[in-house]
């Protein structure tokens, strides 16, 4: 009973951080810049981001876990978050740019400062795999009751193998049975020294989880931090935006963790990757008897030690060995498991062509539902769109397209200039070029339409908005459409 | 002048015969059963089946050629040929059912016995890469001065490595500085043989063309093969798919060739390939600085000796050697080159399960033009129909399905219940189910049209056909559309 009441105590002061503002393409074709990994259902139905969530969830209510992402993600991190708990969605927060973890961590504390004084804070990054929620608990319990004495912790990996891409954190003396005081950080040592770490079993991986007790880390911030605090004080003063602008790109590690001087790791038991690449993904995955990760419609002939994933269309392999092929419905990459890595290289290439292909999928989502591009030629564009129920795109108007409209599932309200009507399925609407218009669904299960789009001139950033629920701006210059 | 007006006598009897009734599927997924390998571009901007009549229009008039094709591919290989020569398509033969090569080189000989006494026929497989022009011409002028002697000509390719795949043709005493006697053949050796025949300098493979006197031809056909004989001799009596279905399935190498007497080989001075895998492919495709085959949206990063084609979607490939990659809008293979005549596994599987994909591409042409498939659910289809200027669909009528068509280029005509009306580019029309149809094009430009179908069931054959120009039947038990 003591015990039990104890802990209690410590969940009751127990808020969490998470950070869902990365935006990685190092899984690509199936990472995006509009829908990075955090947002992928990568190792089964639920997304890493819904995985996280729903991890804390096991300890915390929903009130008390904040979300920190950005501009693009934030419709789509607040849809996810809903669809597990709706309560979630009301703790997301946007930053107006990116600034690297400590600002992000600093918005999410302002929040928490609102409504706690003591608080003891877990920092999550949303991108990575969990497995085993009994240890996790068990491990971020002991980090509570760490930092309920005033240690900031963090969370050691023991590392599998001399992986010179990580930062490393060196034990020194035990604090409990699975703590220790932290001796430094190591970042991306070279590989004789990472060799050393895991063989010496005196360094852990750095998670890139923490657990800190908020007052003593809002002091670290202002000695160690100072500009960073001087716009944390006057935050109230000033718009978001402008003043997130001149703040420094920091991480926490750089920022606080390095500096601090009570700092201790909690060695993790809990199975822990932050899948960073197809080679993560084929390691963590589900083997089948030829020792192959295998996902969707995949026909695999004599292959051995490889990964396939196909979102989009037939794959067949025959005879690969060691290889990664992951195909989605408008790209496709072939490479051997031990050179994922230089997806980087295809990333970068596609950026400089200005590949769209880097940015989105033929499926866009968007704050009201999402699109496909189902073509797409010179003088017309279709489309497939699904509206939530109860969604309404904005209010708009194109210059240059006229617009055809059939709904296939479900049943629209269409406003046209100034007459509205409701379509149902295979009833089909004209829309002229400069007509005003917007669909709405007002029903109880989603909206589809298929619309065609022809005229000289199809880009996204031919709309102007007249009115928007999502706060979106007026003229189409971002890369969003609707 | 002497040589030229002998020549010109020679050219003047000559005829030949495109056999284009194969279905192979050896390059999947770019050949499919409706799309076979002679109908595809592989190695420029014609398909094989135009690159073999172009050759052919070098030394002949459009109406000596004569090509002989099936059922399914009849309209398509007329649509080829007619982009050549509008009279080569006067010209093209259907069988009613696949009997192998001498029954339809029988329904060819019926077409050229109506208008020659004594042709030199010339027959032809319409899937093979053949180069050098001249030379394939001197060496057709030779095989038809030898046929002019009532030889019955091969062509021999010098083997460039001991294929045990192939037909070999053994050769005996000089006739000329190019032409042997024939020894005898050789079908599919074992390597130590090939490789004799190979190092020997003795043998030659059996590339599938030749030259035949055509009166000898058919005196030996009455000898050799009395079943067919009278079937030829009582053929105008009989319709001919009843009398076509009695006869046997057979080659003309073992039904005539191996048993005649006179025979030749004029060694081949034109370069060949019969492209009959995507190994072919790779060896005679135009080479990167790395020696990688590239055609499509590709981007290659240190790869060598590889084959990579894409024509729906960008495909990455990373380090790879020695591969196949070949990637088509709805299926992707990856293999090593040298086990890709594993792709009939492949096409056995799909088959087995009954997959569309080893019949038809996304795009599936048409006698009136081509659908594409944009999208299938359970509930709705979404297809682009491209209409040639002039040409129409059936008049025809759905039990379960309605359909709703939006223009997107040119002018259509349509035709529902007993009206008809003339629409424009984004301009749409609502087809209820079960109301008589029809999809015209009255213009001098193609008609695009989106159709999206919606209903219950949306298989090809609900359709029935009140009236088609092009005499296919009413009920829609063929995989065709409209």
């Amino acid at each position: 009973m003591t015990q039990n009441s104890l802990n209690m105590d410590i969940w009751s002061r127990g808020w969490a951080i998470i950070l869902a503002g990365g935006s990685g393409t190092r899984l690509w074709p199936m990472s995006r810049s509009l829908l990075p990994k955090q947002l992928l259902a990568l190792n089964g139905e639920k997304t890493l981001l819904q995985q996280t969530a729903q991890r804390l969830l096991g300890k915390l209510p929903p009130e008390r876990i904040v979300t920190v992402t950005n501009e693009e993600h934030f419709f789509e991190v607040c849809n996810q978050l809903a669809e597990l708990h709706p309560d979630l969605k009301q703790h997301v927060l946007k930053e107006p740019m990116a600034r690297n973890t400590l600002p992000a961590i600093m918005l999410g504390m302002d929040r928490i400062s609102l409504h706690a004084q003591q608080p003891l804070v877990g920092i999550f990054p949303s991108d990575h795999m969990i497995g085993g929620q009994d240890q996790f608990e068990s491990d971020w319990e002991e980090a509570l009751n760490l930092a309920d004495q005033d240690w900031f912790v963090t969370f050691g990996i023991p590392p599998r193998k001399p992986e010179t891409g990580y930062g490393y954190i060196a034990k020194s003396e035990e604090l409990s049975a699975k703590a220790f005081r932290v001796a430094g950080f190591v970042e991306k040592p070279p590989l004789d020294k990472a060799q050393e770490f895991v063989s010496g079993g005196t360094h852990y991986w750095n998670s890139g989880m923490f657990v800190i007790p908020g007052k003593a880390f809002l002091e670290a911030v202002e000695e160690l931090q100072p500009d960073l605090w001087i716009w944390w004080q006057g935050r109230e003063a000033t718009p978001l935006a402008d003043g997130y602008k001149g703040i420094p790109e920091i991480s926490i590690d750089y920022g606080i963790m390095e500096h601090a001087g009570h700092l201790a790791v909690v060695e993790a038991g809990f199975k822990w990757d932050d899948l960073g690449s197809w080679e993560a993904m084929f390691r963590m995955g589900d083997k089948s008897d030829d020792q192959c990760v295998i996902t969707g419609d995949v026909l695999a002939l004599d292959c051995r030690e490889s990964l396939f994933f196909s979102s989009g269309g037939k794959l067949a392999v025959v005879g690969l060995e060691k290889m990664a092929v992951v195909q989605t419905r408008d790209a496709t990459l072939v490479c051997p498991l031990d050179q994922v890595q230089r997806v980087k290289d295809v990333v970068g290439r596609l950026k400089a062509e200005k590949s769209p292909l880097v940015e989105a999928h033929v499926t866009v989502r968007r704050p009201w539902g999402s699109y496909t591009v189902l073509e797409e030629e010179q003088f017309y564009k279709i489309k497939r769109i699904m509206v939530h129920p109860g969604a309404r795109l904005s209010l708009q108007m194109h210059h240059h397209r006229s617009e055809h409209w059939v709904v296939i599932k479900g049943t629209a309200l269409v406003q046209v200039g100034e007459q509205e009507m409701i379509v149902v399925e295979n009833q089909s609407v004209d829309i002229p070029k400069t007509s005003m218009h917007r669909l709405s669904n007002p029903g109880r299960v989603p909206v589809e339409i298929i619309e065609i789009q022809s005229g000289p001139y199809l880009e996204e950033d031919d709309i102007v908005r007249f009115d928007d629920v999502y706060g979106r701006s007026p003229a189409g210059n971002t890369p969003e459409d609707q």
